[in-house]
């Protein structure tokens, strides 16, 4: 076959942002999608062990916890904080069996406009991190997001930097993930991709619809639905040796609102027609 | 002196958009502001002749004409359309003295989303205008625009895409503009501007403000007002060679709403405490 197949479709729970947990993996189940991608507010809600139990029951493979990160904190209080809340993240994705943990790393420190600063601070708690994540077997995945977000969400704004920062660690604990919405427009995007081979760790697909809205988080779009080329993606990303699960992650109000067997259902249509090329 | 002179500050037209070219001038004028970057819009309006009488007149340097470029049409007809006023642009920047035809590339093709046959066009439509450029002495400035631009806009989305594509053409007749708004994110910049030494033929300065306006081509802010770390870009503008006009551009309903010379005294008060550091 050519392409990627609908063996490796995880749905990204926050694709059906309204559902509980138990809710959004009866509907994997019942839409016949293998894996799926957790958030850890809905983890919580549920509760660790239920949430372990409730995938496991469903038979369903858990490509990664969304997720840690956000490591830029200004003072010493919210730093510890940022840490102590990073090593339970790493404990929750070694008790899921998540392929890995999501880190959005933080935008720049408050009150500061150092960029190189906040990049340190960045590599800094990663490198924290690392024995938890070694000690329990959780590969981290460092996700560059667009340069739109980089002032107050993820200084870390292109794949490049992502893997350059991945490089720096051991190869079993950090990579990268390399989510469409946020690195398609780059020049440089296959060979950053070829770079990063054996570093990536999730691959996320979602479309860049025009025109944006006023919530510019909320511009994410069903395959197929915006501007997005994928195939030249998707081939560099298998020819870079990866073969895990791929998570639809759409963040849309309208998408929202749909009745979540309708958005599963497309879902699956759409990754079957865009991404099995 | 450190830093950026005021004898070195260009106000872009776009900054006080409801000013005619005439009315323009005379701020400029009255706030004893040396250049200005003006628009075609306006300057046809005024009528080529007269916008030249008027900078003459008023002994202001034009530091750049805004723009030629939107190379990226699906059609032949549309393609020679954008070749005959991308060479009118040239022919007024000419006649203005303007140091630099600034160049907005265009998004995808309409109608398909491949990046490869956008930026190839975009090549190829620069490659068209570099003669006509070159007898006419007019500096081309390929002006990278934020990656959220990508798709509608400009596909060049990074300085390192704009020197790339600018090193393949003359020094003396294609070069890149800095624009902070545009850039600041990038982890490359300074390496990228080094590699442009002899290359950069406008700087641009605006600032980056939270959160984005749901028209996100309009959040930009006066210098100070947002995100941006100006001392390290105009660092590696100056150490590359930059020695030219250095522009005010904002795009912001605030800033048109306000009175013309109360934005004329914010800008070079902003200028003077931001840039000359």
């Amino acid at each position: 076959m050519t392409g990627i197949g609908l063996d490796r479709l995880s749905l990204n729970q926050a694709t059906v942002k309204h559902l509980g947990l138990a809710e959004a993996v009866a509907l994997c189940a019942r839409h016949d999608i293998p894996a799926i991608g957790l958030w850890r507010d809905r983890v919580a809600e549920t509760g660790l062990d239920s949430a372990v139990a409730a995938v496991r029951a469903a038979g369903l493979h858990v490509s990664s916890l969304c997720r840690g990160g956000f490591f830029t904190q200004a003072d010493a209080d919210g730093r510890a904080a940022a840490r102590a809340d990073n090593r339970a993240a790493v404990a929750e994705a070694a008790e899921l069996g998540a392929d890995t943990l999501v880190l959005v790393c933080g935008g720049l420190v408050p009150g500061s406009r150092d960029l190189g600063l906040a990049r340190r601070m960045v590599a800094d708690a990663i490198g924290d991190l690392v024995p938890v994540a070694q000690r329990l077997g959780v590969r981290l995945g460092i996700e560059a997001l667009h340069p739109m977000f980089c002032a107050d969400r993820c200084v870390i704004a292109s794949l490049g930097e992502a893997a350059d920062l991945a490089l720096t660690f051991p190869a079993d604990v950090v990579g990268v993930v390399v989510d469409t919405y946020h690195v398609w427009w780059d020049a440089r995007l296959s060979a950053e991709i070829a770079r990063a081979a054996g570093r990536i760790v999730s691959y996320q697909v979602c479309d860049w619809v025009l025109p944006l809205p006023a919530d510019v988080l909320l511009g994410r779009g069903h395959l197929g639905d915006g501007e997005i080329d994928f195939g030249p993606v998707s081939a560099a990303v298998t020819a870079a040796g990866y073969d895990g699960y791929v998570e639809v992650e759409i963040f849309n109000a309208g998408v929202w609102a749909a009745p979540p067997d309708r958005t599963a259902a497309i879902v699956r249509e759409r990754f079957g027609s865009v991404l099995g090329w």
